[in-house]
């Protein structure tokens, strides 16, 4: 079993690290807010001192957190991942990050001798906590190979991508799917809705359709009915990740039509003050209610 | 058992009346190419000799056409449903048509004073062929309780809309959703493709996200690979019912951004020749290979 | 002099009509709300008793009505033009109609025997008491030579389009173009005040580039400083032509994207409750404020 | 009269160094081609041996020169133009750069102690050698204001926008709108003429209209004509300043719906081959033809 310093304990990486626990994993964790440490620990993990002693007493180093800016400061930063590493670690970043800024966070891991993995999830806090998460690697292949144990233990997929950015960039096609999804879904169910379907007919007969997945199963009934938006996935970074899809397919010569329309409507939705919403909150760009 | 006259035997059609008689039902058939009711009727239905006979005959008619014109002519025009219903028999209508074009339909058959149900279908020529089609149902709910068991000869659920128009209405919003689907995984999976990602890891990735669903299941690996986007159903169609699901967004005072994007992105790929491909060959709107 | 009846006596009828008085035509006026046929009555204008007697009375017939159901009422219903028209009488309709409507009704129009010239203008209130509009006519190019002089009383531009239908399209091609325009004027000019650049200075520089133009001229200030857009050309018309513009390249197998971008943000702006008021107030559907 | 050393001669900067001559300044230029450099000798200008003498020797610095990468090298890099500004000089870069690119360069040259100011230009070739460009100036008003004289030597209006990155913005704005009134003028004009309208109607009803201007008038019977589309300002760089419009738009919390649709229709017209022609060329996006 690994020697493994986790670091982001929050609503993805709490349930995560539990299931590197209950494998066996030998864990220490570290957390900006400490509190979110103690459930961990009486769990079973090892309460590091800092993230120095963490990087330092660790074979494998895995951050989990919100967005790139936490990744870079907790790496690069005043946290000081970078600083600690060495030859023989190996650092696994499964946050959600853009390519560019996944390969120069490679880059760097790569010039104190430790090797790096990408690994964004796939799921959200259920999968998370069942360990069924989808995992994608993206990195050297026998650093993804040995790492796949680890990975299993959160994950009951793993798909490797390929070279480092690729995983990542796999990660912003589901988003941008899931994007442009939400809002077809949100413009052809107030249309039907407006002529009279019942929301959950409109719900049943997607459900059993060739369009039938489970974003929809998932957001669907609080689209059409409370509209409670509450944040999984907030339509901020949803949008960001719109924007990133669009100069992805700019720099790759793919015009991006439909994505740039379902871009758009995201900056409608969070000129109207839903950017904190729920990605499903996109809804709010096309109606008052 | 019904006494079933069936007028329609093309891809859908032919599997569908074999599956009534597979249960039993005493079916009439016709077709305006004539060749195509031989394996029929050497499956044990009968040949009707006109349509006014075929109707006169039946309890309950069906029709299974290509296209609302071809509806219009075998109900209205030279073929003469119409003139043939009487008080006690039951006209069903399977064919694809707009909401619009089914209500008036509904009122012409009403006034004869036969009962009318539009009965969409989601599937193709698999489920066709395995009697596992969704049937889409609308009209008066009396009428369509009691045609139930003759609808579930032909598909495996039968989900009950409301008044004639929502079942159509219904239809087109699967349309809407799976014509604006495939636009952005064709905008995404280029795009990933260009930077690198193999074609494979792609789909297999989708397939296990919240946006894997049977549309791409069926079309993806085509669209990725070989791009012969065989014709199951013919993207100017699929323009069509793009168009008027921005029209019936504009009737309900819902904007459509995304969809008169996808909708536009048809008109592009038509335009540069794919309208008698598939549907998936919306993908060459974006790409000159 | 030409004894012309004039129906239709709003915004921009009433100054043509004085127009057609000053050149010293032979005038009778008929207006739905009669209170409003008094000045011009005063300023030397008969008052017909009614449209029979107007269309029996006149060599010429002229409608400028605010919209098709207006003109569609006016002639063949309950006003009853129609039926007064005989051979050697002609009738130029020179409010906007779509080219489809124009074209029904001159095909109605001639089966009277009399002629038939659709004649819509360019131009608002201003030029229209200026005698400054552009006439835009479409017809028998006989018909057309043969009216110059009364349509040159009341502008000082007369293009003959071609036959009946391409003058309505023109029209409709001047409003797309100037629906986009305000829309993307939106964008980039709130995009600029919210970087800091004055709106005042924003308009000199567009005044001085190759985009300036009447339009910008005429309504950016308002909607860059105090947004009242007072109705001139009221937005859910505007929305009515962005949608025929978009269905007229359908029909021809243009692929319009840029204009049904433009279309869904009026589509926007109405649905936020700015339909009655200007063209211009499409920028409501960008901004809260 | 000012000594002011003239940097980058090609098809705007030639001309606009003629007029400095004309008006009697005392230039001296440098030329990365130097052949381009005889015909301004001859015409009075000194010839710099080296950038760092041309900038040593002036009192004034300009630079106009094709691209951001351009005016990079030449000021930051290799050709130095940094490194030998100091006190008492003033640098102006007429370039077309973005607000972003051109806040930095200046906070380069203030480190030097000179004087910053942009001062990008609204008009090509024809107004070059006219000396009837409008020139927005951005920067230090005492800069700006003492600058004046110099500026008025090659245009005829000179707009100060404000401090720096205003005036670049301001010039994206006019790109921007060009660019998407090319492209709605493009589907407009092409479904009229396939409707029968012929092109030189609809450009001379245009030119009458609230929308007439200069950018359709210069461009547009080549559009609607022989599509020659000879490269004034390449669709690549156009697609560019689209790109960075919407950017802009996301940074400054606007929605850009339309110009986004523009934008992507570049990409279309871009991917079909067209990036090294004209900007009037994005007409290729809608159509083969």
């Amino acid at each position: 079993m690994a020697k493994i310093g986790f670091i982001g304990l929050g609503i993805m990486g709490a349930p995560m690290c539990r299931n590197l626990l209950a494998k066996g994993h030998d864990v220490t964790v570290y957390n900006r807010s400490r509190e979110k440490m103690a459930p961990l620990v009486a769990a079973g993990a090892k309460d590091a001192s800092s993230v120095a002693r963490l990087v330092e007493e660790g074979d494998i180093v895995i951050t989990m957190l919100s967005d790139p800016t936490a990744v870079w400061e907790v790496v690069a930063e005043t946290a000081g991942v970078l600083s600690a590493l060495t030859e023989g670690k190996t650092y696994i970043d499964m946050s959600t990050v853009s390519p560019e800024s996944s390969r120069e966070i490679a880059s760097m891991v790569r010039k104190t001798g430790a090797d790096f993995l990408e690994a964004p999830v796939l799921g959200s806090r259920k999968p998370a906590m069942e360990g069924t998460l989808v995992i994608l690697a993206g990195g050297d292949p026998e650093v993804a190979k040995r790492m796949e144990p680890v990975l299993h233990a959160m994950g009951n997929k793993v798909v490797y991508m390929g070279e480092v950015g690729l995983a990542a960039h796999m990660k912003l096609i589901i988003n941008q799917m899931l994007g442009t999804l939400l809002c077809v879904f949100s413009e052809a169910a107030l249309t039907g809705m407006a002529g009279g379907i019942p929301a959950e007919k409109i719900l049943e007969v997607i459900e059993s359709s060739v369009v039938g997945c489970q974003a929809i199963r998932i957001k669907g009934k609080d689209m059409l009915g409370e509209r409670r938006f509450p944040a999984h996935f907030p339509l901020k970074h949803a949008h960001k990740d719109m924007r990133l899809a669009v100069l992805a397919g700019d720099a790759a010569g793919v015009p991006t039509p439909v994505t740039a329309a379902a871009y758009q409507l995201f900056s409608i939705a969070r000129e109207r003050g839903f950017g904190d919403r729920d990605v499903s909150a996109v809804l709010r760009g096309l109606t008052e209610k």
